[in-house]
């Protein structure tokens, strides 16, 4: 028997039960919930879970893009998994998340593609370096949850720069976040906490204009540069992470990330399209 | 009967004839032809042209993700588009491009997703101007096709800063290019145009070794700021592209691009995961 109480509020929410090769069952946790629905970031991890767990996997983790195209609801889900194509060193994944709807058809809450790569060593070379941080974890204060959802607490966040304001006052004039951040309570790093970690930040609309206007991810894109091994080296230390909006239009902002380790190492590069109201 | 000789070659690759609702058939074609398949930008467009005129379509492309599963082949391809969600202001999209493997089984070569929106006003500003440029498209010498590629002869580039190497020497230090760009001949910009030279530059290794090495996009998402009003009013004009890596390692570099009007309107940003050899 399985004890609940010692798996992790994570590993909790990333179990996905096999119902055929390639179909899945799983369920959101009230541990990730977010307002209206599970944290996005839950949801991409949920979704490269179903492709690390797919028996026909080749390589590790290279990219993941994730569509919100509807709310999850609580309760159970189904994930289809397909590798439409396996070449030698590259595989491509179409994935969806349904939910059954009003009467009873399954609806698409989630779209995804993924590629998988058997990575090898090369020449590299970072050409953004973690940003020189005068402040270490340690020294930065853990931040309260900055709004009212479940799922907050499920980070241990300690801002650096470009916090949540504190006055609402239309009178922000940035978008970049820095901050570091880790899984609370602590957990050794893999491919599906960092895909879940990418998705951390508030909306940039929010700082940009210091003012609270609804807003939610609409598509999110990560490309994975480490390997599995520097993620489990990685452990349980903090990962610096930092977000900027590029533009704000109609509706929509993009947001473009960069999450490295606690030793300066790139670990996940990140963009992401949101939609916002007013 | 359509005289092929007026049509741009932009549209000529763009023709997809409808089969059955949401399938088509296209053909590749010379002048968008690379080295080993057609111009990865050509693709994404193609991918791109089938959401648009799919009759079910509801709003304005905001975000598309294409993956290049294996090459693209000489000849005809089928484009599967459907539309798996439909809300009240956003659709989303799965896309897949096929064409017969060698036991004459469908193989697919790329897929995709795409997101279309119905844009409103809103309060809206830019993060990332564009970037002050001292010397004007007609002050920039236009560059001699940097490599031996049909697809190059289709834009006029007139590079700005972080062109080609001219020695191979092992010895760059830097991933930035920048450079004005348009069609060739000339053609009214519009989304489909957009998707395609989002994929312009040549690989950022290429730059930052200055070593000319094996490469290709394994993944491409390109979100759109503008409406098709504002791309039509940008007309035949030239195009502020930028484009640089982030991280190089074990086999792949990401790259970031943007891309704005003559004017200085952002149009697209645009994220890249490619392979590299060595």
């Amino acid at each position: 028997m399985t004890n609940q109480a010692k798996i992790h509020p994570l590993d909790d929410a990333l179990q996905l039960a096999v119902r055929e090769p390639g179909v899945y069952t799983g369920r959101t946790t009230e541990a990730y919930w977010n307002m209206v629905g599970p944290f996005g970031g839950i949801t991409a991890a949920t979704m490269l879970q179903a492709v690390l767990q797919h028996r026909q996997l080749l390589g590790d983790p290279l990219s993941l893009t994730v569509n919100f195209a509807g709310a999850v609801a609580q309760g159970e889900f189904t994930i289809r998994a397909t590798p439409v194509r396996t070449n030698r060193s590259t595989q491509h994944w179409m994935l969806t998340l349904e939910q059954p709807g009003p009467d009873g058809e399954p609806v698409v809450a989630t779209t995804a593609t993924a590629v998988t790569a058997v990575r090898r060593e090369t020449w590299g070379v970072s050409d953004t370096p973690m940003p020189v941080v005068a402040a270490r974890p340690a020294e930065c204060e853990r931040a309260e949850p900055a709004f009212r959802a479940q799922w907050l607490s499920a980070y241990e966040i300690r801002p650096v720069s470009g916090n949540l304001p504190t006055v609402w006052d239309d009178r922000g004039d940035d978008s970049l976040s820095q901050l570091w951040v880790r899984d609370a309570p602590e957990r050794t790093l893999d491919f599906a906490a960092l895909a879940a970690v990418s998705d951390v930040f508030f909306p940039r609309i929010w700082l940009r204009r210091a003012r609270r206007v609804p807003a939610g991810t609409v598509s999110i894109t990560t490309y994975f540069h480490a390997s599995g091994a520097q993620l489990a080296q990685s452990g349980t230390g903090y990962l610096f992470a930092q977000a900027r909006a590029q533009e704000f239009r109609n509706g929509f902002c993009d947001q473009t990330a960069q999450l490295w380790n606690e030793d300066g190492l790139m670990l996940t590069t990140s963009h992401q399209i949101v939609y916002y109201k007013e």
